[in-house]
């Protein structure tokens, strides 16, 4: 790997720009404004549900989630003590490019005579493809190059219309997509994970940790994240009551799931105390686990019943299952996305079967089975695909002493070092004086 | 105190579960979806104004209440410098366990057959029910530990929905709430304050303060709650004119009082430099003085003088009175809560009297004074009782020695340790090479 | 300089005090709720648009603009290492008394049976007044009195309802106000540096740069500004299709001037490594360049185009214009207005000159053209006579040495001493037990 330049100069510009031509090339051949006449996503999962009249409707709701994707999912990562630059820029990146590509992918699927007619409720959806690439961003994060990752939102977005579409097909039924996003999105990121395996970081990093204000930097992540998940869960729901009902059910289900991702984090932890890193990420499983069944009639207390178990779940696995898997499996979870995404979109899933079978809401049991199957397999074959292409040598990946440190991919302040020196000097003055 | 233990592995991960359980239960007993049929909310103060037809017409006020809630209040309390995890991090929690809590016993008053109905406009008012813990938690911020939180939080929110009923029984007006969240959380927190008062922080404690990244964050939370502020005040108002009404009126007296608040703290400092304590919180006290008077004709002048007197007062109490409260009345405000809330609060029911008393809403000035004397008196009373039982000796209360101190409840990134070690080392390296 | 004393005790309380009273008394005169009977906002650029019949339809547009006035502007400001507590808390003085200001210019405008009537419509188009503002603050953060920035204020938001009026005469179009607000704001803040030019800060000031965790609170203001342009840009839109083209147009062309920003921002730098300066301020650019366009019919490509290019003349502006406009023209512009809304604000301009000639929208080209140059002429001169009545010496104008440093106008916490007196400390005691 030391044979290969991390510098960018050449590389990440070229592939930049020329994505972005390839995307407004193709903008002006297939995209153009919904003019209100026909609806052409009438067969996707998340589409049997009629768009409002009115085209601006749902416009709060989109805001609401695209909060959680910028400054979500961006400052989430920013717990790391030296990549916070990366964490919330490369965010902004991946998934300015992702709802582009997004848009194109899931409207080659519904196309209206030859053409993508963008909606606000397209953009919802485009913004929820681009969620599964920063779930994946999360479990390499630190250990991989703005040009991998540029790769890997191509090929993941590409992946996830595929899936997306077959869910519709079958049927099944994912508005909160616990499936179709979480579990999908998590299970790629470890799959490329254990491809870009590093033996030399067994032993950790010392740039794999947070400081205290970083700590705080991801709070804000966190809150947001936590605040909007109703939005997330309900965007693409039949507007009324059907709506308001995944509203309530992912409110209560992250509400209970913080009292016991609380509970459990001081059970787990030396002499009681609270652990950010399950406060910052299981207090949000609630979310993640309720989106299946979020607009089935499964009652308060039952999404509150799912939050519970997610969040203990969820802090039991950064707890106990995510060292394993980095030393049994050769699986270095950054983020831990297993346990915020993986798991809560597996109980999501498997809930989402249950209440299917309970009669919650009209459908088959066997095909929401079938579509946690299929998210689970198109994840864990096309992020091992991605992650061999990911590997291939000259896309600046760095080496193993540079993870999880800015300095390699931006210009960061020297504050460390001018800090040291004033401290030195003041040092010698004192010594002098002495 | 020093005999009682501050290790919460037992007894805060019990208490959590065990309320959630509770919840749990409460709510499968109680909690069904808002069909829209019937209302059951037309004696409370806050509802006596329709709800809207549209379920979730209110959804975008509810997320402006929303964040405010958690980023707001959390951010706000993030000046101290070693704090800001417990901040953050403890009032998601208190916010998440008392909207729960908050949902049900305001929905006790307003049963429906037998049930609660979960709407929107319920979740808004779950959100003002947990407002008024965290005024409360302002004020023993940094000396209290989650044991004893939560144990306010249940006692504190059970009395608010007392108080609120008895208040709607008087047909008192009070949509923005100056008295009966923002006058009651505070002289709550306040007399719990005088409970727990602790002679050996008398002389103040090396960490009750703020270093200057911390007031960057708290800055966060001031500027949220100063923007939304204006949802908070109108959120349960009736549609259509008088919310915008309401809108307005908070809109100008947020504004005015910023000016006074500025140009105050200016005044009253050193050397006309202004103070950040002031800038953070005195901006606020415009919204909690207009909240009564909100959605009356009092006019665009009048609002802009509520603020204006407001930033004043306010300001003045952060300089002058809230010493002498620590040193002769034993009330230690850790967030000056008597003055962004406590003063304010009164000046906002007062308003409430004289506009009343002019015509400027239909209502009794006898049946304002009779809401905000009750809102004082449950406050004041209630708090001191939740004081006593809160001083519990098995608590996990914190020494004075370990306030204004996260490490003593969470674990702490060692990075001050950390740094001190590298510069010993660099001392040591260029003293070698000297 | 160094005769007048930068002490604000006097005269900055008497100046916000007397500015507030001034627009009590005002608003007294002039300014009602709005009512909902007549439309008094027909003539101007911003209000050929009929308002929505409830009165609150516009109410989360407004919020979300909001953000960007007081979380977006104030946060992208706090960049710099020692001026975090200008940035955000000048920020929202300026901008609290700009909208009170600017309800009441552009009202005189607009009257209605002598009246003012406050709608959130007109709140929204003051808080778009103050944006010009915060635009000019931009290009003079760090070298100015809140004396002289008041000013600023006051004689600013005067001349943009002048030069406002009159483009609406014009019948020339700008909704999402690229030359109204952000060329004219720029250039206006421009004039004012260069009257203000200081030969001293010709090599740089130390203070005048960033540390790692005030770039990482900037990037919370472009997050914010990024997500909600789509709101600035088709807020006061007609409802419906056309405010729906405004928010795809605005949407695509942020997410394609990223792509080109960071392509740009690597190609220029050292070893390809990204620049904060540009993923702060550049990814920007294209919500910029697109506001005249933004409600027309240029197509999702075109709106991606002009992105595209907006984010690479930004990102070029920065890396060689500015070092040129400081050395050659005596401009130091400190947050780099000029590459993010001067040149952007042009391209913008005559993106809407070419667009209107096209017939993407009913107008003239050169009514057009007339526009943009008012609006560059209104600020070039407008601003060269604000910054002489700035440079008048009684202003508490900072000295040369005190620029980019919070703790001339504000208590600041006393870490970096304490911190380096504790080391100190720390280095005497390790010599000791050596």
């Amino acid at each position: 790997m030391p044979a290969y330049s991390t510098n960018m100069r050449i590389k990440f510009p070229i592939l930049a720009l020329v994505l972005e031509v390839i995307m407004i090339i193709l903008f002006s051949v297939f995209a153009v404004y919904d003019d209100g006449k026909g609806h052409d996503h009438d067969s996707s999962n998340s589409s049997h549900h009629a768009e409002p009249k009115d085209p601006m409707n749902l416009y709060p709701m989109f805001q609401d989630v695209h909060v959680m994707i910028f400054i979500g999912f961006g400052f989430l990562m920013t717990f790391l003590k030296r990549y916070g630059f990366s964490s919330v820029g490369v965010n902004l990146l991946l998934a300015a490019f992702g709802l582009q590509w997004g848009l194109l992918t899931q409207g080659f699927c519904h196309l209206t005579d030859g053409k993508i007619k963008i909606s606000i409720f397209k953009m919802i959806n485009a913004d929820f493809s681009t969620a599964t690439v920063l779930i994946s961003f999360g479990a390499v994060l630190g250990k991989t190059s703005p040009v991998q990752l540029l790769i890997m939102t191509v090929l993941e977005i590409g992946i996830f219309a595929i899936n997306e579409h077959l869910v519709a097909l079958f049927e099944a039924t994912d508005v909160g997509a616990s499936m179709i996003i979480h579990a999908f999105g998590a299970y790629f990121g470890l799959a490329v994970a254990r491809v870009l395996y590093r033996p030399g970081l067994k032993n950790g990093h010392e740039n794999d940790g947070s400081v205290y204000h970083s700590d705080m930097f991801a709070m804000i992540g966190t809150v947001f994240l936590w605040m909007f998940w109703p939005s997330f869960n309900s965007a693409i729901v039949d507007p009324g009551f059907s709506q308001m009902t995944a509203v309530i059910n992912t409110y209560l289900s992250l509400a209970a799931c913080v009292l016991s991702a609380y509970a459990v984090s001081s059970l787990v932890e030396h002499k009681g105390k609270l652990d950010m890193v399950h406060i910052q990420n299981a207090t949000l499983a609630g979310g993640v686990a309720v989106g299946t069944c979020a607009n089935m009639d499964i009652g308060p207390f039952g999404a509150m019943l799912i939050g519970f178990v997610a969040g203990i779940i969820s802090t039991l696995g950064f707890k106990y299952l995510s060292p394993i898997l980095a030393s049994k499996l050769g699986i270095q979870d950054t983020c831990g996305v297993h346990n915020l995404h993986g798991m809560p979109g597996i109980l999501g899933g498997l809930a989402g079967i249950v209440a299917v079978a309970l009669g919650k809401i009209e459908g088959k049991a066997s095909m929401q089975a079938a579509a946690l199957a299929s998210s689970l397999g198109f994840a864990l074959v096309g992020g091992t695909i991605t992650g061999f292409i990911m590997k291939l040598p000259f896309l600046a990946q760095p080496p193993d002493q540079n993870c999880f440190d800015d300095s390699i991919y931006w210009e960061v302040p020297e504050e460390a070092e001018e800090h040291e020196e004033s401290l030195t000097a003041e040092h010698y003055k004192s010594k002098a004086e002495v």
